[in-house]
């Protein structure tokens, strides 16, 4: 997660990047992703508190290198210019949606992920950071945005202008974690 | 899906595709995506015969709209260049790779999908077409394909030079399915 540096988004730049994920592709144009701009500050907290609660517990379940964790940037939620919820809706089975009958749930999450990656590069194109903040329980967070049923939180996207771009990918540049070549992840049959 | 007009993807044009896809961001850098490069001209026939296995249950799960989904074009698995099978690898519970304690199956759906619209629109800048086909059933494609039990096909990809990109998306075009607005997916909160 970069460090976010306050400032503001220009309203015409939020909305060229939504434009961006919204023209992603989708399983049967289904366009399964719902955003929510959260502006209110309170709710804001309240989201920070549900990250810090699953920081907290992923620290534990790492057990020997809980330490290292802990010095890790992995949120912004509080200090990111903007802050977003990004969602899937599930169009249920009775639909005429083709394309998901062997992996509903499945192709609807990639359908959203291919909308956060067009917003992410979107994003900086225009020199802003992204940070896909995924610790949190969707069940809990959905409550407290006060989601229909249908609709689930995949992503708390912290998006705002930062000091600088890592060179390298932050988990890489922390040595916390190793990237594996490209070679050893394509086969040909 | 683009009609494609055969011809071939030289193969450093594949290989930026494929480092554009491996240049994404995942759950943990964990980069789960798997690549299959199919060049084995049975095996195309053999994926042909489970897509379009799909496709005849598909149609008949849509019921009165079965005619007019079967003029679509829905796949090109025959007719494209390249074809390419993107899998997700499952790291399993007991790992390091953080950020999926809560999600962990979407996380890597979603850190794949992010790899595949990577590769979508590096293509799409090479003036190559690509289809996302999602219609197969997972575990048949899996054993036609030998896969490890922990990697699940997610995506046959089809990719190649096509005879012209459609003005919309082509499930607008064919009168399938309107899309819906921006405005009407993002709130604030």
């Amino acid at each position: 997660m970069r460090h976010f540096a306050g400032g503001e988004v220009a309203h015409e730049v939020l909305q060229r990047l939504l434009e961006a994920a919204h023209a992603a592709p989708s399983v049967g144009l289904s366009q399964p992703w719902r955003f929510l701009r959260i502006t209110d500050q309170g709710l804001r907290t309240a989201i920070h508190a549900q990250v810090q609660n699953e920081v907290q517990r992923t620290a534990v379940a790492l057990d020997t290198r809980q330490d290292a964790f802990l010095k890790l940037k992995v949120e912004g939620v509080l200090d990111c210019a903007e802050l977003l919820v990004a969602c899937v809706h599930d169009a249920g089975p009775e639909t005429e949606i083709f394309g998901r009958r062997t992996m509903p749930a499945q192709m609807s999450i990639a359908s959203v992920a291919c909308a956060i990656q067009n917003l992410w590069l979107a994003a900086r194109a225009e020199g802003l950071g992204l940070g896909w903040v995924s610790m949190f329980e969707p069940a809990a967070l959905a409550a407290l945005l006060r989601l229909p049923a249908d609709t689930s939180p995949i992503a708390v996207l912290c998006l705002g202008p930062v000091h600088a771009f890592y060179p390298l990918p932050m988990l890489q540049q922390e040595r916390w974690r190793e990237p594996r070549p490209l070679s050893e992840l394509v086969q040909e049959r």
